[in-house]
Order: structure tokens, then C-alpha cells, then sequence
């Protein structure tokens, strides 16, 4: 199947589950409730879902047994992208072409929606129960919770809110990318082997350093796109990242610097497959599409 | 042991673990880690803490058993007030007689400190492995993620934001404020009941019933403070509700109508209480603590 074809799949099945899973019980306020759908189904490339499910398979599970953690990291990012376009973060007011959740809803109802989106996540995983070792969901919590919290996708945000107009060095600067976006990434994979039950270390290993280099060039490729990109197929306006004189990735290598360092990036996550062979074509394709993706 | 000394223990108890388990690995902001512990060791009266504890002790675990969980409660209900007392929220500028977070750092700091929270809480009790069966780990999260999110405290916080200035009945209130204080406080018991592995669902119901009844005293007494304490006891502005036509109890009840409600909570509570005999001595002091405390 076509990598278009799977991701497509993923998502639909990923959004199906988030419909399924957000039931409003106990609703007193069902502002609340559209609010969350509106971050959570709005549309989006769902790369983080299909990566836990492509891992899950490829470490011999069922897409059973990856449907909650598909979710849950789904509605952590979706979280994350709500709290990080509000007035006092990135104040951003279109994302994918739409209004962002606070001009859609309004500021008060998009940092509850956001809160109570993390918290969804990490109900999902405790339910997870029945078919799932508890062991092995509680690592599932583990594993989501060390990514997005101060060891991860917060204190990435928080370093990035820090130094808005600051030059950083390129190790900062990684550094940066590694906690803001790369961790949630790697955690996705981590999170698919998890859920298949993989304890084979070597193979774990594998993963990470995959996860790792996927989730960097994901950056370099953003950073690429910010400057090359139009706001048609970015959704967002064009060159917004260098009005904020945000630091980037060709602003620190230059244009041509940062296109090497994607293809070093592709190559190591090429390289960090290869103990899985022909298994593994699926999350290849994907690393091949987030270092040419053009939107 | 006295009330008084008893609370003053167990809040030594979770204040010096909350410093324990927040350990900056990773940290590439140390001001988002400052935030957090500002928000997580400014005060407070640690109620959530201590019912953690004395339920544990009450059901036959030990204050070990209880550690974590009680850690975790205290650090969701400090991340709710970071967020509540933002410019989009409540607008306060003063907790407990000391600048709110976002006051004493920034907004988005104060937005990113009360996320990292929310997530430390649920990696806490994650985390918790060796000691506690991995069941009852995740029933422990299971039932901090329900009373805290879209069916529980968000949820209470959505409604209020949504209704200043409304006129509510008396149903609307109580329902809102099951949700955002209650929720919580009737969590605090069933946790401790959890982590010390109590599966007797006569005494869990008991414990179920003085929850609900000392969370919803714990406000009725909170809007009469309002009416009648001052902004030196209170550590907020006296008045500051009525101000912002916030509905309460008194409003709708009237003063004396109020506290009669506060005294068939009371006996409510104690009532819940009896199937365990004096060994409940301790949460019938703590609910005669909440009916008469005067901040």
C-alpha cells in the first residue's frame, strides 16, 4: 500500500477512535466538549498516530492493541498546538488554514480545552485495561508522560518562548527541537513497541535512534518549509517563524546547510531500520516523506 | 494528635516529596522548573494531601502507600490555580497573600508551569511500580484523570467561566461546584482508600459520600468567608466574588439559609463516617475544620 494510503488509514481510524473515545459524560458545559473536538478533529497529518501503529505492527502487535496510544499522543499534541497559538505563546490565528481554538471559541475555553485535552490522554491509557498488561500500560503512561511534560515537549516550549530573538548555537538549537517536538515523536514509536509488548532492548534501541532522527529532520524540513513554503499550502503565513526572528535551521546553516543536514538525518533513520528489513518499508516511506513533504 | 499538628505533618510530609520527585532532568529552562515549584510550594492548606493520608491510614495501608498519590492530587490542584488565575480566567493577582504565578513570571511561563504539572502528576503516579500492585497504579489514575479533566474539575471551571453573571438555581450551582472543587476533594479520599488496596465497596461508598459532602461544605464555607472575612485572613480581596457577581450560596440561599446547608453537610460527613468507628476520628476532625475554618 502507498504511504498516502496508510497514513489515510491511520487517520481515519485514529479520528474514528477520538470521536469514540470523547464521550461527554457528565457535560454541564458542552462549550467545552466542542472546544476539544475542534482541537482534535480539525484535520492535521496524524503522523504521530500512524507512527505508533506502523511501530506496533512492525514489533508483531495488533492495531488493537496500539488504538489508545494512537489517541492519547494524538490529543497531546492537539493540546499542545491549542496552549502554544494562545495570545501569550506563539499568538497565532490560523492553524491548517483555520481559526485557531481561541478565536474560533475564545481564550478562557481554549487553556481549559487544552487541559482537559492532556487529561484525556492520560484517562485513555488507564482505561486501557482488559487486552493490556498493566505493566505494560502504566510504561505506556510512563513513556507519554516523560515526553510532554518538563523533561519534554514543555521545557522545549518553554526554552523556545525564552529565547524568541535570541541567537542560539546549533547545539541549543537542537536541544531545543529535541525536547519541543522530538521527544513526542520518538515517544510515538516507543509508545507502538510498547504496546506490542517489545522488550528486545537492541531492537528498542533501533527505535530510538529512528524516532530521534525522524523527529529532528521534521524540524529542519518545518524551518525549510517556513522559508520556502507558501501560506496556501502551509496554513499559516508564510515566512512567520522569520518575522518573530525565530531561530532556525537555515538561519544558523544556511539554506543549503540545513538540506544537508535533512539528508543526514533521512540516512540515520534509514540506517537505524535496518535490523528490522523489508518489515520495515512503512516507517522508511514515512521518514522519506517528512524530509520531502511540502506542506 | 490534634487537627492542627496532624495537618501540619502530613503537609511536611508532601511538601518534602513534592521537592523530591521534581527533579530538573533534562532542564534546558530552569525558569519553567522555578514556576512549577513556585505554583507547587507557595502555601496552601494541603487538605487533598492530608485526605489522601488519613483515608489511606483509615482502610489499613500506610502513609508510604499514600505518598505518591497525595504528591499527585496536591500537583493537579496547583496547576488549576496557576491556570484559573490567569488574565483569560479569574484575572487574580494575589493567592494566599503572594503574587500569582503568572505575576511573578510571565503568563506563558505560568501556562507552561500548570501543564508540566498536570503531566508530572499523572508520571508520579506512574511511576509508582515496586511498592503498589500495577492495578491499583492505574485505578489510581484512572480516578485522578476522571475528577480532574472534562468530567470533572475543567469541566466545573468551564461552567463558571461561562455563567458569571448569571443568575443560577441552586441545582446549577451545586452541580458546578461538584465539578470543580468537589470532584477533586471526593478523589483525595478515594485515593488513599485505593493505595492502601481497600475493595470493600460498602466503605468505599461511605468514604464516596463524606467526600462529596466536605467538598461541597468546603465552598458554601468558601463563599461565606467571602461575605465576612477580610483580605488579610483570606489572602484575596474580601468581597472579590460579589464583585464580579459570581453566584454563591449565600446569594441564593441567604446568609443564615447558607450555613444551615453547611451544617446538614457537616452532619452529612460525619454521618458517611460511621460504618468505621473512631478510627474516622481524624476526617471527622478535618470536615469540623472545613465547616468552621476561618481562610
Amino acid at each position: 500500500m502507498e504511504l498516502q494510503q496508510q497514513l489515510a488509514q491511520w487517520a481515519t481510524r485514529v479520528e474514528r477512535n477520538l470521536e469514540l473515545y470523547l464521550i461527554p459524560e457528565s457535560c454541564i458545559e458542552p462549550r467545552l466538549i466542542d472546544a476539544m473536538r475542534y482541537a482534535l478533529l480539525s484535520g492535521g497529518k496524524r503522523i504521530r498516530p500512524a507512527l505508533v501503529y506502523m511501530s506496533c505492527l512492525l514489533c508483531g502487535g495488533t492495531a488493537e492493541q496500539a488504538d489508545r496510544a494512537a489517541a492519547a499522543i494524538e490529543a497531546i499534541h492537539c493540546y499542545s498546538l491549542v496552549h502554544d497559538d494562545l495570545p501569550a505563546m506563539d499568538d497565532d490565528e490560523l492553524r491548517r488554514g483555520h481559526p485557531t481554538c481561541h478565536i474560533a471559541f475564545d481564550e478562557a475555553t481554549a487553556i481549559l480545552a487544552g487541559d482537559a485535552l492532556q487529561c484525556f490522554a492520560f484517562e485513555l491509557l488507564s482505561t486501557a485495561g482488559g487486552d493490556i498488561d498493566p505493566n505494560r500500560a502504566l510504561q505506556l503512561i510512563r513513556i507519554l508522560a516523560r515526553a510532554s511534560g518538563s523533561h519534554g515537549m514543555v521545557m522545549g516550549q518553554a526554552f523556545d518562548l525564552a529565547h524568541v530573538g535570541d541567537r542560539l548555537t546549533l547545539s541549543q538549537l537542537q536541544a531545543m527541537h529535541a525536547h519541543k517536538t522530538g521527544r513526542l515523536i520518538t515517544a510515538s514509536v516507543m509508545l507502538g513497541a510498547t504496546a506490542a509488548g517489545c522488550q528486545d532492548s537492541e531492537l528498542l534501541d533501533a527505535l530510538q535512534r529512528y524516532g530521534d532522527a525522524i523527529g529532528l529532520a521534521f524540524q529542519v524540513q518545518d524551518d525549510l518549509l517556513d522559508i520556502e513554503g507558501t501560506t496556501l499550502t502551509l496554513g499559516k503565513p508564510q515566512g512567520s517563524d522569520e518575522a518573530q526572528n525565530k531561530p532556525t535551521y537555515p538561519a544558523l546553516l544556511g539554506v543549503d546547510g540545513a538540506r544537508t543536514k535533512l539528508n543526514q538525518l533521512y540516512e540515520a533513520a534509514l540506517e537505524a531500520l535496518k535490523p528490522f528489513g523489508v518489515a520495515a518499508a512503512p516507517l522508511a516511506s514515512l521518514a522519506h516523506f517528512i524530509v520531502t513533504r511540502d506542506h
